[in-house]
């Protein structure tokens, strides 16, 4: 596996300097970055208007907290891009065009920085999202890698807002153990999904699952409620327990809520016709607080991912 | 001067917790930051689309590169804002919402950081561009504030290509020492000004100083091209010398250029009309390599501003 820091000067990023750096960068993401002023190249990059309503979503990848040593540069870059995708998919909107920010030491390895920035230029690639500009700085002992992503929603943007009492709630996907497996860096956003789900006008509100269900749940609540979780219902992934399945975090699937007097049965055989891989759970529901039903999962133990912890 | 770590676990952002501290942001933004879905608190933020083509461009701050302790935290948010815009003058472009991505170490002060994103908030109000978002995540050892900026280009955008051979060379404003009188921190972005220019169809391109005029001008020169400047009318900042106003950087003014063909004294003259307190200077002019006019400034000793200096 590279490492991140160059052993030597030679091979260090400021070895190569910032004018031959930024050339490079601009080989390395090659047709996934066009020329400006499309492209890098000027102060800002110039974008044909969003159709319908625009999205904008910002998301970093940072070394030593969105991935360790044991993640390969290319799946690291790979998942910068990645990260941003999913929260356009869980507006159901498609992606447009992102722009980078790297602040790096400058004993950062080129080759290191190369294997980054094609991964992050392969998802450019394959889900038409062009990286067009960007920044290089300096950062004294560290890599902070950030993407700012725009959108569009052709039709509706669902938001985190407009679920009511007794809305049911359905999970993409298995949940759980992102880190151990790899997932959270090899995951596929779900933006296909998401698309199509912002097109059934059943679907009231919607978010994708990154610092664990039982604290995302919270931002989907109708107020006045709280989640009722069946136990059995939850979907985990191999060897996950069910605390693991709710707290974990780094999921990148999408939970949503139905209009309870929706027809559950078609919504979820239209799914199944539109995503037969993709797995589908109705988890529980939204119920008054106070009233959780026998048998519901307790989820004020799990306090999901807390992105300040002191070391 | 409030200092950008806590002395105490009190008073640190770790010590505040991820959940409140995105409440007391929320609450330090104030009317700088609508609620969702045109704001904080979902995937992404939903807006308009850009009349006319959309102008995107992402910078951050760093503590100790971009900013010390000599800077108030107020005036290190404020810069995060404006350096964005200035890349949105330097196209005439108008801003239109911001994103701020957080990286920092757990140990950071809420004090500092609450001064810090109020001044981001005060550029916010004053330039009518609200902040829709961002993420906050830990970065150990540093700070990393990201902005990502959207605007507008109603008429033309203008890009840093379009000068032809004998074009002559403008720029705003004074220039050199930024860094030593707090211009780097204190300067206004040129909005007005850029928006005004790009009505204008003489001006042929432009873009803004940011890493010293002699480096940044190779973005502008044409083909064949390098620029001849006169010592004289280089603008400096009191107590700069020739090398400072062209090698330092963090200018922040707008150097453009104009068509060869056009009627300067009557471009001039509705400038000073237009901006009558704004000093605007005829440098030069583009040349054919290999034939500078006697006296013309030699330009290849300054190699401006560079980013990736090893410590």
């Amino acid at each position: 596996m590279r490492a991140l820091y160059s052993r030597s000067a030679r091979g260090s990023v400021s070895d190569l300097g910032e004018k031959a750096l930024i050339r490079r960068i601009a080989r390395w993401l090659g047709a996934a970055s066009p020329k400006a002023p499309a492209g890098m190249g000027d102060d800002c990059a110039v974008l044909a208007p969003a159709r319908g309503r625009e999205l904008l979503t910002i998301d970093p990848v940072i070394a030593g907290v969105h991935f360790d040593g044991k993640v390969s540069p290319g799946d690291a870059g790979s998942k910068l891009v990645k990260r941003n995708l999913s929260d356009i998919a869980a507006m159901g909107g498609a992606p447009r065009a992102a722009v980078i920010a790297l602040a790096l030491d400058p004993r950062v390895s080129v080759a290191w920085l190369e294997a980054f920035m094609k991964g992050a230029a392969r998802e450019s690639r394959r889900h038409h999202v062009p990286i067009v500009g960007g920044d290089v700085a300096s950062l004294p002992g560290g890599f902070v890698a950030t993407l700012a992503l725009t959108g569009e929603a052709a039709g509706r943007a669902v938001t985190r807002t407009g679920a009511r009492a007794g809305d049911w709630i359905y999970v993409t996907g298995v949940l759980g153990r992102s880190l151990e497996t790899g997932h959270h860096h090899a995951f596929r956003p779900r933006l296909a999904e998401g698309a199509w789900l912002a097109g059934r006008r059943e679907v009231r509100s919607m978010m994708d699952v990154s610092d664990g269900l039982a604290k995302d749940l919270a931002s989907l609540a109708p107020r006045g409620c709280v989640p009722a979780l069946v136990e059995g219902a939850v979907p985990r992934r191999k060897g996950a327990s069910l605390k693991e399945a709710l707290g974990d975090g780094e999921d990148y699937e999408l939970v949503f809520t139905l209009d309870k007097g929706a027809g559950r049965a078609d919504f979820e055989a239209a799914w199944g016709r539109a995503f037969p891989s993709v797995r589908l759970s109705r988890i529980g529901s939204f119920v008054a607080v106070g009233a959780p039903p026998a048998g519901a999962v307790r989820l004020s133990d799990l306090k999901g991912y807390e992105h300040l912890r002191q070391a």
